[in-house]
C-alpha cells in the first residue's frame, strides 16, 4: 500500500438525504478511509450543522466545494479524492472541477444528466489521470460478483435471456407524507434531466445488467409512463433489450409499484443454467441446472465453493447478514486500492469499480429510451389486430 | 340440480400426455362426474388398451369420436358431454362435430390454432346453444379468483401495471430424454399453427391476465425468439402491452428458462395497492398496501376474510394444501352446473368458466404477437442511438 | 391386478366435518375405486341425505355400520373393503366388526383412544388375514417418500438431531366463530381418550418422524400443556425424543400457535447432510451439504434425479402443485393394490401404508406423554438453580 | 452529548477470528467512535501487526491489556472505554481491571465462563459506578425491538409459547478444513468453562428469549449432546422451558445441523396474536393474527407504522438491507449514548443494552442447563413405556 495511513475523504453534499450517511458509513467500515473535510450544502450554514455533527474541525467544513478544493489542495494533510452526493444536475460540474484540482473523483450515479456533459466527464478523467469511480453500489455485492464471475467462466452457457427488475413504490403513495422532500429536485423536469424513474433506478438496472452479463446492450425499445402527478417524468419504464450476442431481455423499473421497496433483481438464462438474485435477500444467489436441483448459494467468508471475487468481497461467516452498506463499501475499498496504487505509481489493468465509461453509457441509455419513446410510436400493433 | 345423477362424460384424446389424466382427475374429483366412455387415441388398439386400463366396458371405447358421438347419441344413458384433449389442431374439428351431435363440450386451449376455424367455432356454439368451456384451468384457483374480485370490488383502485410470466425450461434441455416425445406435435410447425410457446402457455398467461384484471388488451409489442432447434417456432416471447384504461405491461411466456418448471405468476399493481400470485405456491395470495405491512391472504375453508369466490373454490381448511387438479376440477364444477342447469332449462346470466369468445381472443393474441414480430421491425432504437 | 373393474368401498362416518370428503375425493382421484355405499352417520337421516348428495342409490345407504356390513356382506357386488371416518372413539369398534365380517378396513387416525382396544385390533387383524390400512396422510407425500428413501440409503449418514414439528392455531380462537362445532367430540375429555392435541396431530406427527427416519423412540420427556378452556385436554404438547441410535430430538405439536395452519414440517440431521420439509409446502425437499449449496429438491413425474418411490407416487409434472388430497390417494392407491393382491392370493413383503402396529405404537406414544407429564414432575431444574 | 469529539475506544484481542473485525466495523459504522489503541493478541508481535494494519500510531499499540490500561490512563486524550474480544476465560480478568483503572467496559459474550467471576464482575461494575455493555449483538436488531415493543403493549397478549432456536452446522464438517483453527479453544474443555454450544450460541438464544418476551425463564429441562469429537463438550442442545407467567418454550441450539449457517430465529405465540423473526432475514418481522392475514412487518425509515425504537435503529429506507454489523452498531450507539452522558454527569434510568446483570443469568443459565443434565437424568420415560 502507497501510504502508512488511511485514505483522505472530502465529501461534497450529503446534508439532506439518506446516501450522504451511506457513503460515509461505507467510507468508514473498513478502516481504510477517513472523512476529513466536506462541502455538506449549498447553504453554509447547514453545512457548518452538518460538519459539527461530525465531529470535523471547523476549519475543514467549507461553504462550497471551490473553497474546498482549494484549501485542501493547500494543505500538506489534504484530502486524497473527492465524493460526491449532490443532486444529479451538479455531479459534472463539481467531478470536473475536483479533477482538475488533481483529486480523484467517486460520483454518485446516474453520472450527469446530459450526454454532452457526460463526454466532458470522460474527457476530463483521460486528460487529468485521474481515478473516477462510479457508484453503482449493487455491482458491489458479493453474489452479484459472484453470477458475473460464473457467467465469465461460461458456467451457465451462452446467455439467452435476462430480466432484470427494479420496482419501487415510494412514488405511489401521497409524496409529502412519505417524507421525500429532500428529494423534490428527482421530480423538477428541468434539475432532474428530463428523467425520474430510468435516472434514479433505471440506471442501476442497466449497469448491473451490463456488469453481471459481460454483454452490451445494442437495442431497445422502451414503453414509458407517467402516472402520478410529476408529468412529464416517466415513473415506469419497460423495456425490451437486445444485446450483441443475440441474448434478449426485458428490463423493468418503476416507482409506482406499491410496497415493492427497493426489489432490484436479475435472472439470466443461458444454454446451460441460469442464475438469480435478489437485492433485498442479497447473501443468496440461486443457481439454475437443467437437469438437477437449484440450489442456493450463500455468500460467507467461510463456504469454500464460491469464487475468489466474492469471497473477497465478504467480510463474516454465512448466516451473518451482509447489506447494502457493505456492498457500497466494496466499491469504496476497490477505489481506496486504486487509489493506493496511483501514490505508488501503478495502475492495474481494471480495476473493479464502475467508470466513466460506465457512466457514459448510462447517459445514454436513458436518451435512448426517451428516444424510443417518442421515435418509434408505430411498434404498437392494435389488438385484435 | 337437473338429475339424480352424477354426469356422464366421454373422452377423446388422453392416452398419451399428462394432460389426459389430469382430466379425468379432475372431472372424478368431486364425485359429480363420471367418464363412461372414451375414443382415446387416434390408433383404435391404444385406445382400447387406455378403456380397460380404465375399467369402461369395451362397448363405450370407441375407435373415433366419430364412432363415439354416434353411438353415444343412439343410447338412452349416453354422455351428456364431451371432454377434447387431442393436439391442438384436432379440437376444432372434434368441438363442431360434437355441439353438431347435441353434447355439451369442454375444450382444452389453445381453442384452435387457426383464427377462422375459432371463428366458426363460436358460430358452431351460438348456433347448437351447447355449452362450451375452453380449459384454462389457472383462472380455476382460489386465490386467482381472490385476485380478480378484489379488483373488481376496487380494492387496489385503477390498474397500472401488470405483470404477467410464465417461464418454463423443459425445452432448454435435450428432448429426447426428457421424455417428452409424446408432445412432438407441439414442435411441428405444420400441426402447431405456427406457434410454440404462445400457443402453449402465452395464451394461459394471456387468458389469466385478462380474467384477473377484467381489462382488456388493446395494443401489442412482441420480441419473438426461437433459441432452440425447433425454429421457426418460437420458445420465447417478450411483450409490451397496453390496456383499455391506459394500464401498461409485460408478458413473458418462455420455454427455455432453464429449471424454472411451470413459473406462471402475475403482479398487478393499482393507485390504491398491489397483488401477486404465484401458480406453484397458488394458495397464497399477496396483497399490497402503500402504508401497511403486505399481507399473506391464504385459501382455505376457514379463512372468513375471504370473498365468497374463493371461499366457493376452496374444499378443504388452509394449511391443507390445495393444487392443480383442484383448481382444474373447479373449472368441470361450475361447467357441471351449467350443464345441469341446461338440462333444467335454465341458464345463468355468467358462468364462470372461460368461453368460447376466451377462446377467440387468444387465438388472435397469437397471431397479433406474430404480426408484431413481423411488421413492425422499426421499433428497435440502435444503442447508443 | 386381480379383478377388471374399480374396487368397491363402503363408508362409515363422513358427513359431517370435511375427512371425509377429503377419503371420498382420494379414493375417487385414480380411478381405481368407486364408493358404493355408506352408513355415514350416526343420524338415519343425514346417513340417508348425505347419500343423496352423492348419487348412491337409496338401497345402499344405510342407517348404521351394522346393518352395512351385514346387507354388504349378503351382496354378490358388495363392497370391498370399508373406510372409518368417524369420530376417534368409535373407531375400534367399526374396524373389529368389518374386519371380522371380512373386509379389509382402512381407518383415520388415531387408530383409538386406549391401548387395549389397540391391541384387541391388532390381534383382530392378524386373526382375520385382512389388511388394515391406517389414514396417516403425510406419509403419502412423494417428498416425504424421497427423504425416506435417501435417509434408508445413507445419504444423510448416521442420524443425529430430528426436529418435527405441528403447530395449528385454531384452538386459539374463538371456538363457535371458527366453525369447528362438529369437531366438538374432539374437545370432551371423554370421546377424545384423553388427549386433544396429541391424538389430533401429535400422533401424526410422531409417525412422520418413525416413518421418515426409519428410527424408533425410545425414550421420551413430555411438558403438555392446555391454554384454552378444554382443560384438562392438552392444546400443546412440547417433547424431548431419544432414538434407538442416540439421536436426539424435539416433537412439538400445538393448536394454539395463532395463525399457523396446518405447518408439519421435519428437519433431520446426520453426519453427512440434513433434509428439510414442510407440509404446506409439499413439493419441495431441501437437501443440506456440508461443503456445498443447499438444494432444492423438487416433486414431479419429469425430475429424474428422484427416487423410484417418490417418482412413483407424483402423478404430473413438476411445477403443477399436487397437495393434500394427492398424498391421501396414494396411500388409498397403495391400500386397493394390497387389496388387489389379496383377492389374488398374493401379498407383499411389506406395503407402504401404515399398519396397525404403527396405530398401536401411537396409542402407546400418547398414553406415554402423558405418563411422562404425570409421573416425570420431578424433571423441572429451578432457575436460577 | 458530552464531548464534542469522537469517543475513544481501546481494544483488547481481535488479531484472530472474525469478531474482532466486526467490533471494529461497528464501533467506526456510525462516526461517533474512534479506535484509538490496542493490545490485540497475547503475542506482541501479532498485537504489532495488527495495530499496523490498521495505521495505529506505534506507540498506541501494546503488547498486553495491562500495559494498555496503565498507559492510557496516564494520557490525557486517552481512551474512554475498553472493548474486550478475547477468548471468553479472558473476559473476567480484563473487565474488571478495567473497570478499576476507571474505564467503561464493552464486553463479548458470554459474560465469563464461571458463576463466581461473574458475580465478581457484577459487583465490581456496581462498586466503580462504570458503563458495562454486554456484547449480545441481536437485541440489536430493528426488528427484535419492534417485537419487544409490541409485546410490552400488549400486541400480542398473554405470550404462551416461545420457540427458539439457533441452529449452525459449522462443528459437523471437517475442523481443520473448515478454517476454524483460531476457534480452537471453544473447543478446549479448560478453557471454554466446560460448555461448548451454550456458551457459544445458547446464550445468545436465552438471552435474545428473555429480552424480546419482558419474561424470566424460572425452570427447564435440558438435553445436552456431543455427536462430534470434541467430547465432553455439547455441541447440541434441546431444552424445555417455563416462564414466570406460565408460558411454555423450547429453546435448541445446535453446532451440528449441517449447512444451517447462524439460523437464530424466535416465534412467540400469545392470546391474541404472534411474531416471528429470522436472524438471516432480520429486516423482516412476521405479524400473525387469529382472523386476518399474516403481515410482513419490515423495517426501513420510511415505515411510518413502524414503532419509535425500531425506527430508531434503522439508519436507511427499506428494501435496502441492514445488516448483522448494523445491528452491532446499534449496541454500540446505545453504548456511546450512556458513556456520553455519564461524562456528562447524567444517567438515563436504562440503556436499551445488555448488562452485568443479563451477564450474570446467562452464566447461571449455562451452569443450569448442565446441573438439568447431569442430576435430572430420571426425566427420561422409557417407549413403549
Amino acid at each position: 500500500m502507497a501510504y502508512p495511513r488511511k485514505l483522505r475523504m472530502g465529501l461534497v453534499g450529503g446534508a439532506g438525504g439518506f446516501i450522504g450517511q451511506v457513503h460515509r458509513m461505507a467510507a468508514a467500515l473498513d478502516g481504510e478511509i477517513e472523512l476529513v473535510c466536506g462541502a455538506f450544502s449549498s447553504s453554509p450554514e447547514k453545512s457548518r450543522a452538518a460538519g459539527q455533527a461530525l465531529y470535523l474541525p471547523p476549519e475543514r467544513v467549507y461553504a462550497s466545494y471551490r473553497e474546498m478544493l482549494a484549501r485542501e489542495q493547500a494543505r500538506t494533510d489534504g484530502m486524497d479524492f473527492v465524493a460526491i452526493v449532490t443532486p444529479n444536475y451538479l455531479h459534472a460540474e463539481i467531478a470536473m472541477a475536483a479533477l482538475r484540482a488533481g483529486f480523484h473523483v467517486l460520483c454518485e450515479k446516474p453520472m450527469t444528466t446530459d450526454l454532452a456533459a457526460a463526454e466532458q466527464m470522460a474527457r476530463a478523467v483521460a486528460e487529468t489521470g485521474r481515478h473516477f469511480c462510479l457508484m453503482h453500489n449493487y455491482s458491489g455485492y458479493p453474489m452479484v460478483k459472484e453470477a458475473r464471475e460464473r457467467i465469465r467462466s461460461g458456467a451457465i452457457g451462452d446467455i439467452r435471456k435476462v430480466l432484470v427488475e427494479y420496482p419501487q413504490g415510494w412514488l405511489a403513495g401521497d409524496f409529502a407524507s412519505a417524507g421525500v422532500k429532500h428529494q423534490s429536485w428527482k421530480l423538477d423536469p428541468e434539475l432532474s434531466g428530463g428523467s425520474c424513474c430510468l435516472g434514479d433506478i433505471g440506471t442501476h438496472a442497466f449497469h448491473l445488467t451490463e456488469y453481471v452479463t459481460g454483454l452490451r446492450v445494442t437495442e431497445l425499445c422502451a414503453d414509458l409512463s407517467a402516472f402520478v402527478d410529476y408529468k412529464p417524468l416517466e415513473d415506469d419504464a419497460n423495456l425490451l433489450l437486445h444485446f450483441e450476442n443475440g441474448a434478449r431481455g426485458i428490463l423493468y423499473a418503476s416507482q409506482v409499484s406499491i410496497n415493492d421497496e427497493n426489489s432490484l433483481s436479475f435472472r439470466i438464462y443461458g444454454s446451460k443454467g441460469g442464475l438469480e438474485w435478489h437485492q433485498e435477500e442479497p447473501n443468496t444467489l440461486i443457481a439454475k441446472w437443467p437437469d438437477r436441483p437449484r440450489e442456493t448459494v450463500r455468500t460467507g467468508s467461510g463456504n469454500a465453493y464460491l469464487g475468489k471475487t466474492a469471497l473477497g468481497a465478504t467480510r463474516i461467516p454465512a448466516g451473518h447478514p451482509e447489506g447494502f452498506v457493505e456492498a457500497f463499501a466494496n466499491i469504496y475499498l476497490e477505489f481506496a486500492r486504486a487509489v493506493r496504487e496511483h501514490a505508488a505509481g501503478k495502475t492495474s489493468a481494471a480495476y473493479d469499480f464502475p467508470s466513466v465509461a460506465d457512466g457514459l453509457r448510462e447517459v445514454a441509455f436513458i436518451k435512448a429510451a426517451w428516444d424510443s419513446q417518442r421515435s418509434r410510436t408505430e411498434k404498437w400493433l392494435p389488438f385484435p389486430a
